[in-house]
């Protein structure tokens, strides 16, 4: 009811309970049933016990959809009491989430229907997830990382609704741009399979799947019961669908922050520009390692870069500017990188100096990107970014307005880029 | 000089210089042998054409180290340049640090021969790197992190010193107990593995050996003229010397901050306690991962667990105390845990709620491990923190206080335990 009320909600919110006259200022009613006018959906926060009862209730009153927070169901071993709840959705025609989640967030509604502290960044990357601790683990990260987010929904036993059709949902919610998903289980592959086939041509979707090795498939099916299955299958299935799948639940995080922030790549041709030789190596190694293809620099393009890097720089690519240069080496270059129609993205690895501190590079950066963009050039843009602590400044600025960037990290921008490209691929938009 | 006086070092300082007569307070000489007795050490901060001439001068003032901060050769390929200071360190016993790169620190003695941002932040872990860019992000990430560190050495072109005379340097360095390396080559494998093959027996040695891939060596060969080699027999080199090899500059980052603060475990059995069951699941796959033994709990083992955790949770391994637990129970498990010989390291899950706030866990954790070492049992304890934005402050007051610990993370804190654990193996400890 807190979550409800300070969350900011502007529909009727009304709290059923057997004794109270009133809940934090709201009238209380006995039951659903005697709530004047049609209800949305009723969210459930009363012992596991007394949700049957009052599911019908909800059924009688026409309600179609039931936010089932309560726990003690499937992953306790009570069966009976899952299903007994799941045929009594089925007669009345009531969706359920859950049981056993924290609830859900749509943040474009100012709704907050969960036991989870409030969440209010609004933006486009819908997470959802299985488990109660990683939905916090969503709350915490994107609040830290300012991002945006539309919904943040859990799952837990999926009595009902279930990763499918959260995708189902997000394919048309016009304020989701990405879909992100942790699971310990796909309760039905092949629908799964069909539905992300579809939607992630339209829509980025980044899965996470727990209980990957044998290990992991243990605790989660002491855990939800799941039935991780074999991982090879799970494997074929999000290659074929075009999902793209996070190794590890930071990566799953940085690719639904990372990914909207990109635009979609023309082209295959990524070059690295950097004033660090060694980030240089680094990132290139990064680019094998997500199937990037660092493009070989034709003669008229590396004579154009030469001419703004010192004679001991190097063109090819990396672009090695090297380490001293002004903040104009780092704006030419850049702006040759974004107006050569042959290349398509741009690494950046930026070395702190006197010479260009770091949040005069970030500056000229989002400037040089606008410039560009005024014009109607716009590729994706990832940063590495070398330094002392203002770095960490620097990235988060360079984050907030559209160029993907990382303190003391050669290896997230790179897997970030290489997260956006292998959608693009899957898409079919390269 | 600014980092010099003001990184607080307590020896003589002289500077020298043709013109000047006083530099920051400082009389200045007009060659490094008009100064008054010995001299330890001549920090190089002149064109690269002046360094031969002073580098002799050094040679008959009887100084046996020069740290060679110019730019301008081999990697610009003046391979003559470098040839000819190399020659004259030879002549005159001159070990030389360089050329090409930032300086280095050495913190225990406020030694701050470098032209980066002094850094004053005194521990355990000595760094270096080959690459200026990469000695920045080391300095960014150490004080962020609260990292503490016995040196930073930028090694640049290796004319003379390189990694493995590091390597017999901070073996008997009593303020270093990790050492963690970053290069592009090893100019001498051989040497390399001889020496790390012993030094890693008593300090762990961490490596990012960059120029992994093929796009990753041509840039190495670009920016440092480094032939980085057949990766598959760096690989074997470094499995055979008991290096723990980084896959990225993050990875080296964090295992040169967290290793130190672990105590070596006695065995392999790894137990994970975990509030969040899907934290569990990952935490479980990420064992796997990172080659750790989840010990099959034994029946009276399993029976004491039971007691302390409600009818619902799950014994097993992950231990799931679930979600809704006050902090005795992570107190009394984890207790339980440090206590029963057969376990020999703990990893622990996390979520955040209302009955058991971030630092109030952080602080009873604390608690149970300085009343255990009290006891005189150490074990290793890594934790995963899953929650709103008040987990980041928590999982700080835990890695302050012993207690390896990441907000939003399962992979990073048993990639960490993983490190050490390679290590002790390596070192026949287990």
């Amino acid at each position: 009811m807190k979550n409800l009320i300070n969350g900011g909600y502007k529909g009727g919110i009304y709290p059923i309970h057997p004794k109270a006259d009133e809940i934090l200022g709201k009238k209380v009613y006995k039951s659903v049933k005697d709530i004047p006018g049609e209800v949305d959906i009723a969210v459930f926060a009363i012992p596991a016990s007394l949700v049957a009862g009052a599911l019908i209730e909800c059924g009688e009153k026409k309600v179609v959809g039931a936010i089932l927070i309560p726990s003690g169901y499937a992953e306790t071993g009570n069966m009976q009491g899952q299903e007994e709840i799941q045929a009594i959705g089925q007669k009345y025609g009531i969706r359920l989430m859950g049981p056993n989640i924290y609830g859900f967030y749509y943040t474009h509604a100012n709704l907050c229907a969960t036991f989870c502290t409030a969440y209010d960044v609004k933006g486009s990357a819908a997470l959802s997830s299985q488990s109660g601790g990683i939905g916090m683990s969503i709350i915490g990260f994107s609040r830290s990382a300012k991002m945006g987010v539309s919904a943040i929904v859990g799952l837990g036993n999926k009595s009902d609704i279930d990763e499918d059709d959260l995708l189902t949902f997000f394919e048309q919610d016009d304020n989701t741009q990405i879909i992100a998903q942790h699971c310990e289980d796909l309760k039905d592959g092949r629908a799964f399979a069909e539905v992300a086939k579809r939607v992630s041509k339209k829509k980025p979707i980044v899965v996470l799947k727990a209980g990957r090795t044998s290990a992991g498939a243990k605790a989660a099916s002491s855990h939800t019961g799941a039935l991780a299955g074999n991982d090879k299958i799970y494997e074929d299935v999000f290659n074929q669908s075009g999902v793209i799948r996070a190794r590890s639940l930071r990566d799953m995080l940085e690719f639904a922050r990372g990914i909207p922030v990109l635009p979609t790549p023309k082209g295959e041709n990524v070059v690295i520009i950097t004033g660090a030789g060694g980030s240089g190596v680094l990132l290139s190694d990064a680019c094998i390692d997500n199937k990037l293809s660092l493009m070989s620099i034709p003669p008229d393009l590396d004579a154009a870069f030469r001419k703004f890097i010192p004679p001991f720089g190097a063109a090819g690519n990396p672009v090695d500017i090297t380490g001293g240069e002004p903040p104009i080496t780092y704006v030419n270059t850049v702006k040759l990188g974004l107006e050569d129609p042959r290349i398509h993205a741009l690494i950046l690895g930026y070395w702190h100096t006197i010479v260009t501190p770091p949040m005069v590079f970030a500056k000229n950066m989002v400037e040089v990107k606008n410039e560009m963009k005024a014009k109607g050039i716009e590729k994706p843009i990832v940063a590495s970014l070398a330094g002392d602590i203002e770095v960490e400044e620097a990235a988060d600025y360079l984050y907030q307005n559209g160029i993907v960037a990382y303190a003391y990290s050669t290896e997230i921008p790179v897997a970030v880029l290489g997260a956006k490209y292998k959608w693009a691929r899957g898409a079919g938009l390269l």
